[in-house]
């Protein structure tokens, strides 16, 4: 029994599993004497068809172009998804809608609809136009900035109702991404890129009605955004006709949760968030209870001095009054990730924290009822080997699939919620398991460093036959993203380990103000001095391990991708002479240049005498990246942080006569994404620090040379 | 009178003075309230105003936009010269005419008339689009490939007309330079720039009359090109009312001289010339006598079994028949490089040529009646310092400025013609002598050496204490075009006298096949095998050097930019193990994609199956260039090696997994002008060649540690 329900779960979730078998499936059809390789599939609702993608082609970080087949899994027919008197089309999008063959796909930004597999398209928008006016699909600061996906519509659950985004870019500037190889005049592309303070798209959401005539109505923004600017971060259908949206203004401050009646259009507003600084987790979703009585949503919680924390709190909706009332489930120094599933018989709410530990991630349940009891469920699964987990609960939450991360190897299971001892390993790596013990030949160890008012943790990976007699040359890795964690318990092997293996590098990861799941003070000191606190608290936590005999003074490195190639610099240029070399991947080098809904969010919009953007570019001051054996490398394709970024940046190196060591990637974007280019960029960045780090050998005094 | 004469001399030559003097004028005109820092200036004929330039920005190589403003000497007023109804204008070019005031400049593509200062002005053309149709001002080929200056216009003698081309773009493929750095959103600028086998510029010659009604005549390419593609390479008025006019077809080798009746547009054919490789000096102006009845110029002339060498021809046209018959006026084993003047009265032509020696330029006259008596009038003049001349003849051949290059600091005197031992010295550069007398540490050495059946000039710059009994490392510096000469008697500093004084290295410099100024037979060897000939000789001249006991064979580098750099790396590629090093600045790394009119002259028009064109190619079969430690340098900006020959070259690279190192200056051209960029150019450069042609050093084995 058990194994039948979980072939259905593997279906339903669809992509998912490919990551739970850490296995690629390639479909190959022949087709008109024409051989795909498929490297994307899925499966219809009603299981008789595939729609498999081939020609894909990256766009931005998670959007791409292909062209689509569909199988059919009986007769072995396969024809191609093009749209109304189109051929060969190269399609934005293409999903399975939630029913039966219903089929969308997103051609030219506009959102065509069939109600299965042979019936003929209908063009459900006809605003759409390349570059400008997106329907159904994100446009770049929607994909990379605010919903974190380029899908940017939702199926109502009984398959009558799509939600769909129509993004307006005609007032955002265009930014022209420059191309240099494969053809004798290689053109370049341009698309809407909002930098800091620049115009932003306009958002309208709208939802069209499937069955019956098409029919399309727009849900109307609160009305004290209708004269604003603002972003929407969340949609939602909580039922088949209402759906639960958020709502954010420009500076993202203020935002405000609202339930719509799809079929009138009007919006309900269910709860305002207020913050001095900004709002984060606006891409939280609640969750509702069937009857839309209770929602559950995670809120900031005051915890003493220690600042607020996200707490799960259920919303109670009064049937008469529509007045809300509020109860906070959870509470402490900790934080709940993610509400992952509310069981309407148990009234249990199942989610994720990090309450045994800011590094792990546990899955808990909290009665919703009463003491609230809360219980944790993974607590004792693995528990040498699972600390950090994810959890997936089943359509009618009998089963959850639940993913340790680490710190061991991990390991996939699913599990009974009535009984969650009984389990079954879909996956536990045995190959990785082996590799990683004969590979694996360095230590991991944790220790607290007090810096100001705060405890921060600091991540240290020694070499195998580290002892603290000899002297080791240290890399500190900053991470990518503020509000982001480089500390915890997840698995994670990267290029670095290879400096600790066979350099007998130490490797430092340190979360100091400015990361994130240790609440919000610690999030949000960075607001409107972005580049200036971490950059203090990573120059204090190696000042402190300077204190240690085993560091080498001499021999620091710094390395820093996109956000930390910015800290990376920003600590370059304040602490001359602390470090030997620092190497910097696609640096954001001014916050100005970089996306408005990112640099505002942390800088606000940057006003005429823009004094906090100055204070926060690397590009004035430059003395301490004079100093330092520096390494710059960025991918001329970049479509996230431009090339821009870098090139002002070596320009005033130039200007400074500094010296530095570049490595650019041609036509390659924010990724580096094709396999040898990856490939050279570890290689480049490993033989510069293996070089820069490693102990100086004494040389031996020429001697004099005799004449013969 | 000599100092009388001498004012007007200088006068006459306008911007030249500049260089005589070795000082740069700087005007500050303020008017209006505004200070202007006019960096070029040129006095009108009448010598009453003087015409200033401002805010020059470089275009390409010759080319410049600038402001101008018109000062009146006497009354010290001051006017912008602007086109009609346009303000603050922005000129492509501007420049006094031949008589009084007479003014032209050239806006928007079209050309602009003043008779005088105050006078309104008339719009010569109308047909002038940006970018598509260029009237009296080079397009990109125009201007760097073919008639080698921006300017493509030329007056009358009486100032009465004017010629010039129309240079039709509008099927030519641009070319996307992008920019990245001064701006939120800095933009690209495209150009037409037609790549090998691409369409190419159509051109027109027109003749435009200024005085009374404007009244333009087209003057007509001879009837055997009209139906094919053509260049015309040179212009030049010989009368009031003739001009003569080179016409050369798409494959350069085939080419007409023809006077034109700018009354009629009649052309008649003076003189074809074919050639089963390519034509060079398809830019030289004859020299016509004042009734037209004679003209001179040189030709290719067989010299036995050293093929042919570039010799003075006169051509006598018969009054009556338009017969032209030939006298050949000199022969020999040397070149003609210049006919300067023709004297009437005396019957003498003044030419330079390399009689004394390939290396040399000395001033020659030769009678053009009797036994043509040849003598040589620079050969005397400071024979221990000068070897190497230009000169510049009066109008009235009375007097020549005669320019001594090198060997030692350069000198510039004034002759009288009659008696060339009267000479006053304008400049003998005795900053320079000294500086050089106290720097310059290093001598410099020519050997002869065998290669195949030739003789090719091999130059030495070897460190002062130099002695065979020590080992040098060993720099070989690779010229920048075909048919130039990099071992020559002209005086030259250049960033690579620092290796040979500081560093230790001796710097190679060979002239191989390929070279100019030796016959056309070593010229023009390279016909259909460039980056093949060029790089057997450089091997065997370094090969050839090894026998040397004083080179250490370990530390061999090699240099080179734009073809240079072509060459560079095709011997990095077919060398392997020969050199440790290169570095490569700009390098073209496929003729495919570089400038029609210089890829076809030595590859021919692309075929479809491409065989010669691959085989110059750098970017096939890279092996040679992954054992080679190698720097590649481009600015981002290069509007003649685009930035794209550096990134297929990277991107081959990285997919081979080798190793090199780079350098980009963001928006920087070809030149890499700016001051900052300059230095740090030459820093890296210096920089990457003493490290890796520096001794090594024998390295102490490390001692084992000994635990405390």
């Amino acid at each position: 029994m058990l194994s039948f329900s979980l072939v259905l779960v593997v279906e339903n979730l669809g992509k998912r599993t490919l990551i739970i078998s850490y296995c690629k499936l390639t479909f190959t059809v022949t087709s008109l004497q024409v051989t795909f390789k498929a490297s994307r599939y899925s499966v219809s609702p009603d299981l008789r068809f595939v729609l498999l993608a081939y020609d894909v082609k990256q766009v931005f970080h998670s959007s791409y172009t292909a062209s689509y087949v569909i199988y059919n899994i009986h007769t072995r027919e396969v024809w191609e998804l093009n749209p109304p008197e189109v051929e060969d089309s190269v399609l934005q999008y293409a999903a399975w809608g939630v029913h039966g063959q219903q089929l969308i796909y997103i051609f030219e930004n506009n959102i065509y609809y069939q109600p299965d597999v042979k019936s003929s398209s209908l063009r459900l928008t006809s605003s759409g136009k390349e570059g400008i006016i997106f329907n159904g699909i994100a446009d770049w600061l929607y994909e990379e900035e605010l919903l974190h996906s380029h899908i940017a519509h939702w199926w109502s659950p009984d398959g009558e109702r799509l939600a769909f985004l129509t993004i307006n870019d005609s007032l955002v500037p265009n930014m022209v991404i420059p191309r240099f190889t494969g053809g004798l005049y290689p053109k370049g592309k341009q698309y809407p890129y909002p930098k800091a303070g620049q115009t932003n798209p306009t958002v309208k959401l709208f939802v069209v009605n499937l069955y019956g005539p098409a029919h399309t109505l727009e849900l109307m923004p609160p009305d004290s955004f209708k004269s604003r600017e603002y972003y929407i971060t969340m949609v939602k259908w909580i039922s088949n006709t209402k759906a639960v949206v958020r709502w954010l203004n420009r500076a993202q401050n203020i935002s405000i949760l609202t339930v719509c009646e799809t079929t009138t259009g009007a919006c309900t507003r269910k709860y305002e968030m207020q913050s001095d600084l900004w709002l984060p987790k606006q891409n939280e979703e609640p969750v509702f209870s069937e009857d839309g009585s209770k929602f559950f949503m995670t809120v900031p919680v005051k915890q003493g001095g220690r600042g607020e924390f996200h707490h799960i709190a259920m919303f109670i909706v009064q049937a008469k009054s529509e007045q809300i009332s509020v109860r906070h489930l959870t509470s402490g120094n900790w934080e709940v990730i993610k509400i992952l599933a509310y069981d309407e018989n148990t009234q249990k709410i199942y989610f994720l924290s990090t309450e045994e530990s800011p590094r792990g991630r546990q899955l808990h349940s909290v009665s919703t009822v009463g003491s609230l009891n809360r219980q944790c469920l993974s607590c004792n699964f693995f528990r040498e080997q699972c600390t950090y987990f994810s959890a997936k609960f089943s359509p009618m939450n009998r089963h959850f699939l639940l993913h340790c991360k680490g710190p061991g190897v991990p390991v996939v299971s699913v599990h009974k919620t009535s009984d969650t001892a009984k389990f079954y390993i879909l996956e536990n790596n045995p190959v990785l398991k082996e590799v990683v013990s004969k590979k694996k030949n360095y230590k991991t160890e944790i220790k607290m460093l007090h810096v100001e008012d705060y405890e921060f943790p600091l991540q240290l990976s020694l070499p195998r036959d580290f002892t603290d007699r000899n002297q080791y040359a240290l890399l500190l890795i900053i991470d990518e993203a503020p509000g982001s964690q480089l500390v915890t318990d997840k698995f994670h092997i990267d290029w670095d380990s290879v400096l600790v293996n066979s350099d007998n590098v130490i490797v430092a990861r340190f979360d100091g103000r400015g990361s994130g799941f240790q609440g919000l003070k610690i999030l949000q000191e960075v607001h409107r001095c972005l580049g200036s606190v971490e950059v203090k608290d990573q120059i204090a936590a190696v000042e402190s391990l300077l204190k240690q005999p085993f560091i080498d003074p001499k021999r620091l490195g710094i390395f820093g991708k996109g956000y930390g190639g910015y800290i990376t610099s920003m600590i370059l240029k304040s602490s001359e002479h602390l470090f030997k070399c620092g190497a910097v991947v696609a640096p954001i080098t001014d916050m100005k240049l970089y996306a408005s809904a990112f640099s505002e969010r942390y800088l606000g919009i940057p006003s005429k005498d823009e004094i906090t953007y100055q204070a926060s570019s690397v590009l004035h001051n430059l003395h301490g990246l004079k100093e330092v054996d520096l390494l710059i490398v960025h991918g001329t394709a970049d479509a996230k942080v431009h090339f821009q970024h870098s090139a002002e940046l070596i320009k005033r190196l130039i200007k400074a006569g500094a010296n530095y060591t570049m490595q650019i990637y041609p036509d390659e974007g924010h990724n580096i994404a094709s396999e040898k280019s990856k490939y050279h960029l570890y290689s480049t960045i490993l033989g510069f620090f293996s070089a820069c780090l490693k102990e100086e050998t004494p040389i031996l005094p020429q001697e004099p040379e005799e004449d013969e």
